[in-house]
């Protein structure tokens, strides 16, 4: 099975990037790093005249790439006990997508998609991250993606992470899992 | 007690927009549409050599206003389950500015303020509409803010909103509350 | 339609039991009050060789009843931010009542029932409240009935609900849903 | 530090405690089994002229057996997506202990201490075993004890838990804790 990252961090190198590389394989997986990429967040127009604006940015790329894999793994620091805004602009834009003419194949190719979703924060992330996880259950119940997981790290200075015992036992059952799929 | 809501809506005149003034007196009141304004995502330079980086946005003129009121209602669209994008681009930015130096009264000033969520999605959003609204409960502790409650409405379509009974009667009551303080 | 109201409450004339009098017709419902009948704990024996041994209680009959209504209402004050004990122990006997043989019908005849959650607590029951009502939602789910709504009382001491203007308000529009359908 | 296991589960050697014995030393550790006490449901009598009345089952010796350790483990089968009756009924009663005039130290003698909550059930629980993680932490926070973790198991059939390698992992983690404090 092909797998791509989605990586919501907005520094490289940081607690969130170091626990995901404990747990996805080096190779033969695909990282993208939203924070290279340019995604405007959405604008509501489901119910203008003339309906969502052509947006020139890079988000039709990346969700190309998202779609062309068959497991999906959002990576993501906790910002205020949800996803980073970086990582939101790129989901919201979803609602933008699965209305364009040239992706009426978006919901079909999401359907059946595993996902798994790694998260770090320094505040109680083992409950205050808990709005995060089911955000992202109810995100994979409206396309029938198959929730599979999800590895909760407890870090907020640099480095961190490496103490996170159970984080990094975690990311490496994620791991073993990756590579029997 | 003066008043300042927070609009997430990225369209104008929609069925989030129409809760909220059911909810929220006409008069004495400041909005601030944040579609209207220019909030960069949050780049997380915490622990870079030389801190975050100034950015040139509108971000800190929308802080002076939301520092300089008592209640503070924050109005959002349902987006894949949590507020919009560009809400969360603003909550994220939070991280930047209480460690600034002309903003070390940021925290104090957050403290003891009173918050409302307003929230209208489609998708079972008294139901799925929960870990926003816990999200804002953690947000509130942080800030040892007094979340005082919250309106979860029911609507897709363009004027949906106003055939949502327990929505527009659950805002009604939020107008008198705020009448009385 | 036919109502069955069930009563968690563990005293009479309670705050909860006077929020559901607000929100429930008076005439040509059922209300079933847990705390007059004796439900034991269920004991797991699924997995022993005579499976569950019979027991002689009112289990079956309060069983019947439910099963005889299209929509059930969940009635409970909130106990340590969920559900009583004594409805609780209720729901969990379902396990052993799904497994027998008179009660084959159990499923389907609870498929497609519509279902609402009136619950009274004072300790911010409407923040933490929400992982009571996360569980009827699941419980819902399980056999695929309809969660068609709740309404949360904020109420402590005798009498204390009847100043909860919200939740008054809301149990009358249930009310006024539940003359209608 | 001293520590206790209250044990909900209602059939010995299931999936439950195979768990809980992998995340708790043997040595030194006092085990509570519920389902071998007598614990009536609560009353609520709080408002009743005479207050509480005495009810003579095991429930406070159980009780202060619990006071006297500093670590307490709740482990508990997931039914209906929360703990077992059993074990709700116990934590009910504290509800009546904290106004008992032999137990006015109970809210000091909770207070501080370790908690860990061990669930294992069928029906995806890491997700739908959520509203029981976040009903002990708001039963932690009532007591301002120490929520310092949770592990779940995902097991029906007798013996399941043992191919459940995450919650192993992370039961050996919860032990190499305990050892550690």
């Amino acid at each position: 099975m092909s797998i791509a990252v989605i990586h919501g961090s907005t520094r490289a190198n940081g607690n969130t990037e170091y626990l995901t590389h404990q747990a996805v394989p080096k190779e033969n997986v695909t990282h993208i790093y939203l924070r290279d990429c340019i995604i405007e967040p959405i604008k509501d127009e489901r119910h203008s005249e003339d309906g969502f604006k052509v947006i020139n940015d890079d988000n039709n790329q990346i969700t190309d790439i998202m779609l062309s894999h068959d497991v999906l793994i959002f990576s993501t620091p906790i910002y205020w006990y949800s996803m980073s805004g970086v990582m939101k602009n790129f989901i919201d834009r979803w609602s933008q997508t699965v209305r364009e003419k040239n992706y009426a194949h978006f919901r079909d190719c999401m359907k059946g998609k595993k996902v798994y979703v790694i998260a770090v924060g320094g505040d109680s992330p083992h409950i205050k991250g808990l709005p995060l996880v089911q955000q992202f259950q109810y995100i994979c119940d409206f396309f029938e993606m198959s929730f599979e997981g999800y590895v909760i790290g407890n870090a907020v200075k640099p480095g961190e992470i490496q103490k996170d015992e159970l984080a990094l036992s975690n990311a490496s059952l994620l791991l073993k899992n990756l590579l029997s799929i």
